[in-house]
């Protein structure tokens, strides 16, 4: 069955050229796409022309250029209607196409995306969502940025969302969730933090749920899920990327530091590439905007065509496994839980 | 000229085995020292006397165990006055040393140095800081964990302690100071942040504060002084330990994959070994808590006697470059400058 998929063309740093380089290594993988590509028809016929391939798997939808990089998301709510990105994003709430894909202005985004698209029923807050190489595979981190303060109902729905999120980008049956916290004692962190460990614990998702973790944890994979607000979030994992790529670099110049190390290096370097391959941050970029009503996927600025193609490709894994439907099911899940839970002790 | 350093002889996994050891490498590395151990007679005596140079430049302080790693903070606080930390800790607060370190329960021991020594005049709120290596060389970053909440102030005062911190221990002269962010645009970040960068630009620190950070810039290494609250600053720190351990892990798996990695390992081992010993976290051992009034080294409770000797040295620059006055010094410049601003408009 065709799935429609909307492609903001003109956001990110080499758009529009990486979004139809990347869409078209996506049909390849999946050749039941069919793409939306939204921008000003005169710059994108003569590129699409190039592949006939995508040509017939896609439309142009004429309209204006991208939302600028540097543009306030407040503006861009302002001004932003005709732009590629908002046309982008409405075609999903038109039900035109079933997800939308963007490597432009990340905070722009989030505004119009809960703006044109509203919120599922049950989530108060949407949340920016990903997924990363652990040491024991892949965990999904949330939020990575889009709310600086998070009450502990937020938290719990947030734990619900990237369960969800894990289940059906990274096929994990019964994702463990865990809580980004100073320590792993009950009586640590923040009295959100403690009130949505009440709350996970006291719901139906108390199976799944690990506890709190340590800064440490993500990268030894400890839990399949880590939830935070978009503070501390954000900043874990852009620490993460810094510190990777800081080791990975020294790693590189050691081997330049002599004759021997070079030789060694080339020996080595087969295995050393396919580690390079498993690290490949192409290979882990879309973030995700969950907990609005329609499936956003959000590339990184700077992705190059096989990047955008992956992001691509955590579109088609959340329409395909009907993420939207599922997350509305626990959501529902998790509210009537801790709705019986708080109305027990007076029952008993 | 004999520097005095108080050692919680009972703190610590691998107290006291890893204490006595680790006091004398430092004795070896700086014969000036003089220690007082803190600890039962009974326990160390036999211990002591194994090394004949350490005894010699020691005394045994009797008294009880060490505070359990386990113990709330505020039950030392109640029962802990017998103990070897609260002990080592006194000793500095009455002049008979000059320094403490312990390995043991970090958040007893904070607790009980702010109430035994005081907080040092202008300084509010107590921080821990610790220094690690970077792209550019090392960096110091606190708060580390003493508190989960900041105002704009005490994240002003932290900028301020931290870069003394800074010039006494990794000897910068003019270190330059960042406030960890999820963004580099001035209206980014949580109303605290936002204050404390607009305390620091009208403060006579102005020519060096660099501005906001991103948690990827830490590693980077692109200012001196990391400043963020107690969660974000112990978020950001065990996460890029995670990520940092997680590339070397996958490196070193790597080399095991086939025989000509393996070759390649054998070519490349001295150059690896020295980026290994280079990035060892026994180097970087040595947390301090700042903004008390006496020198508070906390040493990995999991350190062995290398690590031990690494904290240590800690306390002895910052006995030696006179760190508590500078710090003294410097918060009154912030206050001083910072008061002036304030009046400036209405003057003018």
């Amino acid at each position: 069955m065709t799935m429609r998929i909307a492609l903001d063309a003109m956001g990110g740093d080499y758009a529009p050229q990486s979004v139809l380089k990347g869409a078209k290594i996506a049909l390849e993988r999946n050749p039941h796409l069919h793409f939306l590509l939204f921008g000003p028809a005169k710059t994108l016929k003569p590129l699409l022309a190039r592949s006939k391939k995508l040509a017939q798997a896609s439309e142009i939808i004429d309209c204006e250029s991208g939302i600028p990089a540097d543009m306030k998301p407040s503006t861009a709510l302002r001004q932003g209607r005709g732009t590629s990105m908002w046309q982008a994003i409405d075609a999903v709430h038109k039900g035109q196409a079933q997800a939308v894909v963007s490597a432009g202005n990340t905070g722009a985004l989030m505004v119009l995306a809960r703006f044109i698209l509203k919120m599922l029923p049950g989530v108060d807050r949407p949340a920016i969502a990903s997924f990363f190489p652990t040491m024991r595979g892949e965990s999904v981190m949330l939020d990575l940025g889009a709310n600086l303060e998070c009450s502990g109902e937020n938290l719990a729905q947030f734990a619900v969302m990237g369960q969800v999120f894990a289940k059906t980008v990274l096929g994990f049956v019964k994702p463990t969730i865990g809580l980004l916290n100073v320590g792993s004692e009950d009586m640590k962190g923040s009295q959100s933090i403690r009130d949505a460990a009440t709350t996970l614990k006291e719901s139906s998702f108390q199976d799944q749920f690990y506890g709190f973790v340590e800064g440490n944890n993500i990268a030894e994979g400890i839990v399949d899920v880590i939830v935070a607000d978009g503070f501390a979030g954000n900043i874990a994992l852009k620490a993460s990327e810094g510190a990777a790529k800081m080791i990975s670099t020294f790693t590189r110049q050691a081997f330049k530091n002599s004759i021997w190390a070079k030789l060694g290096y080339l020996l080595a370097r087969r295995t050393l590439s396919k580690l390079h391959k498993r690290m490949d941050p192409r290979r882990y970029n879309g973030a995700v905007l969950l907990g609005v009503n329609g499936t956003v996927v959000k590339s990184h600025g700077r992705a190059d065509a096989l990047g955008f193609a992956t992001a691509i490709g955590v579109a088609v894994d959340m329409v395909k496994y009907d993420y939207q439907h599922e997350v509305c099911h626990d959501i529902n899940r998790l509210k009537e839980s801790t709705t019986s839970q708080e109305f027990l002790p007076q029952a008993l």
